[in-house]
């Protein structure tokens, strides 16, 4: 089967990315404040750590350089155009939660702010900095983790899929579609086979 | 509107995530070999940066750190239990391209393979290697990409529905699902509106 390819120089085409609010600030120093990031991912597991690249002339790169703390917000897709908002407007000009009617609660082990509306949020704080061009990468340990309590079940599972997360790919958001499977789903031994010893 | 909250310690939550078929080896040295990897994000625009982080003790750690090169290969969905498999069997015991029946291309750019069957495969040069805990941070330069040329249009557009990619989420694998909107649509002016000039 062919495959033929085009060649196209280096950009940043790695799809699907997450895309999420993060929350910055302490409500003193600084003031609470929102950027939307697709440029994020984990990182390492243990400790669990993630990334974050923020562009060193954006509002919120001081606040979390010098603070040293953030939060990443996992919104569900009824919010994209909202999580789309506080990606081209700017905290100089106007505060993001008033903006877009979401309430910041200060985190339970960082002075930055969780986006309560938020299924999913992340409290982190940063471990390293490194420029790397256009933008900077802070290296942060999750120190915390906040769960919508509704999307946990009575064994203390969490259902993700009612979290409704958004993705990021080319440009554009996407809702998660179709669930596949689960990580080791193709070697799976099926009921009734041999398990080897 | 409440939104009650449970507090866990921190833990790897950030979702969704890409899940990607990374290609090592360079077929003399180390032969080529192929990774699942779901810590990997965009770090930078200009250059062109990613990061993924692998575990020292897999098999793929030692030619990604010593080449200093290798292929990030985006699957569609219906390779997803071929990309499950790379994640759980090691190239120690097997070929996982043969293993998977997948076809092995040297880059462009790069002596690390990329996967044919891929509709996009981004070339990698490590610039930076960071040992974080559990896993090692490898940044890195994307130096070239690779798009299957039926997924372009006439126009030179690449249409990346068509090449159906693979999110990953809580343990499980996700298609991607509805097209919410474009990056910038929520500020958008509708046609016919007053622009202010």
């Amino acid at each position: 089967m062919a495959h033929e390819k085009t060649i196209w120089p280096g950009s940043t085409q790695l799809a699907p990315v997450p895309a999420v609010l993060v929350g910055c600030g302490d409500g003193k120093t600084f003031k609470y404040n929102l950027i939307t990031v697709a440029w994020a991912g984990t990182v390492c597991s243990d400790p669990a750590m993630l990334a974050i690249s923020v562009r060193p002339e954006r509002f919120s790169f001081a606040p979390i350089s010098q603070l040293k703390e953030f939060t990443v917000n996992l919104p569900p897709a009824h919010l994209a155009a909202e999580l789309d908002r506080c990606g081209v407007i700017s905290g100089r000009d106007c505060d993001k939660f008033e903006v877009c009617h979401l309430t910041a609660v200060k985190g339970e082990k960082v002075a930055a702010p969780v986006v309560a509306e938020c299924p999913v949020s992340l409290e982190c704080r940063v471990k390293n900095e490194l420029s790397l061009g256009s933008h900077t990468l802070f290296l942060a340990e999750i120190v915390a983790v906040q769960v919508e309590s509704a999307l946990i079940d009575a064994k203390g599972k969490f259902d993700i899929d009612q979290a409704d997360l958004v993705a990021y790919a080319h440009g554009h958001y996407y809702r998660l579609g179709d669930c596949i499977g689960h990580f080791g789903y193709s070697v799976r031994r099926k009921p009734g086979s041999i398990v080897r010893k």
